[in-house]
């Protein structure tokens, strides 16, 4: 098939028929992409409260029915904006990549999948991102950013998956920043990261006046610490912060709970 | 029995044949104090790491083996230290508490129990800790501080129960800072507050030098949202948290997890 490249596959999203073009020599997608993508559905999933100096109709739809502009920041291969796509019916999904490569996979992703009146993908830095789109100009943001805070011991930090793993080229506060800029007051930033960073992450989303509305843990069992934490942040929220059931991955051993049967339906 | 006084009940508290005064028209404690207890038995249950500018010696011991000094703040009957007496070989355990009907039950509980050599409850404000304990004098402080933000339609705010579960007399800032003034550099705080005000926790934690670094949601049922929350910090430690699994409190109606037959034993 023309649309692949040397070492690139198609693997199937086992949803509208969707597939992505992704290359396992440099980055793959994993269960975070997924989960985050399920979570954002669930936005404004908390008490309908009043969000500090929003106009009535600019308050959150409670929902992804309303929302008109979403935009993932680091997209990758554009896992999220394809997920998205599959899952809403928001019209305008944008995703800002830096890597050249990704961005190429991802937009035959998005051709191959005949999104294009909905998905754009441009490469650039979330540094540079006030450059690229305008401020307060989308409903949603998104990201599942690099984890790990440095690029200690490793031997090619610019290998492309070290990139995606690890804070290279933008760090957390680097990608608060381009969202508390770019989403509208009363809209929201949905992230998964890691939780031992929790108290930071915190931190930087509310100097950043993103206030965390939502979080929810994901254990791999029920009786395992968290490896992963959504949160889900709104521009001008009041603090008060509902913390969701756990999400737990296996039942057993090679089982999927039903909640992540369910994700992955 | 004389060591009653009118509507006061004395309740077995199922170890080492502990007793405790309670007044149930004044306020009696629940399963937070109990919980909170068995998690400061477990502290330091995080990777052992160095805590910034602490030598050697004064280093977090990792559980209360080593713990000369602890201080609950807010202490009411005295049920935590009462609880820690029990559960731990520490020699000195104070507690701090306003109210001068509680403090009085704390004080006949713990003659009652003959642990006047290791216990001593003060009266006091917490907002005056500093003028009555000496700064840094503690290796472990604990609270179960009053819950609810404000006293809004509250008929009488000064009714016993309403002072233990409203900030009235006290805000979190007043224990945060208290607690931050009299812990040791190294040694930690440890508190259970409710889910919904973890932003503000951790926020004014830091803002207190008291770096959150373990946490622990309780949740009613595996798939409910948390309704507690247990937090260790730790005075200058290192911004790195770990969060445990989750503590399940039901496993169905009415049948407590192995977990809380733990604590409970």
């Amino acid at each position: 098939m023309d649309i692949l490249r040397d070492n690139e596959r198609l693997d199937d999203l086992q949803i509208k028929g969707y597939q992505i073009i992704q290359d396992p020599k440099r980055f793959c997608f994993g269960m975070d992409a997924v989960l985050l993508s399920d979570f954002v559905c669930a936005k404004g999933n908390y008490k309908n409260e009043q969000v500090q100096g929003t106009p009535e109709e600019e308050r959150d739809p409670g929902n992804l029915q309303k929302v008109q502009r979403i935009l993932d920041l680091g997209t990758g291969t554009g896992i999220i904006p394809i997920l998205l796509a599959a899952k809403t019916s928001v019209p305008e999904i944008r995703g800002l990549e830096i890597q050249e490569a990704s961005v190429d996979m991802a937009v035959r992703s998005v051709q191959y999948n005949h999104l294009e009146d909905r998905i754009q993908i441009i490469q650039g830095d979330i540094k540079e991102a006030a450059e690229i789109y305008s401020a307060a100009s989308f409903d949603v943001i998104t990201s599942n950013p690099p984890y790990m805070i440095d690029s200690h011991g490793l031997k090619n930090p610019y290998e492309p998956k070290n990139i995606a793993r690890h804070e290279i080229l933008c760090t957390l506060e680097d990608v608060v920043k381009a969202a508390a800029y770019l989403v509208r007051p009363g809209g929201s930033f949905c992230l998964i990261h890691k939780p031992f960073r929790l108290v930071e992450i915190m931190q930087v989303l509310t100097a950043y006046k993103l206030e965390p509305k939502r979080m929810r843990l994901v254990h791999p069992y029920v009786d395992k610490e968290p490896n992963m934490v959504m949160i889900e942040a709104v521009r001008g929220g009041r603090p008060r912060i509902t913390v969701e059931r756990p999400l737990i991955i296996y039942r057993e051993q090679g089982v999927y709970t039903e909640d992540v049967r369910r994700i992955y339906e």
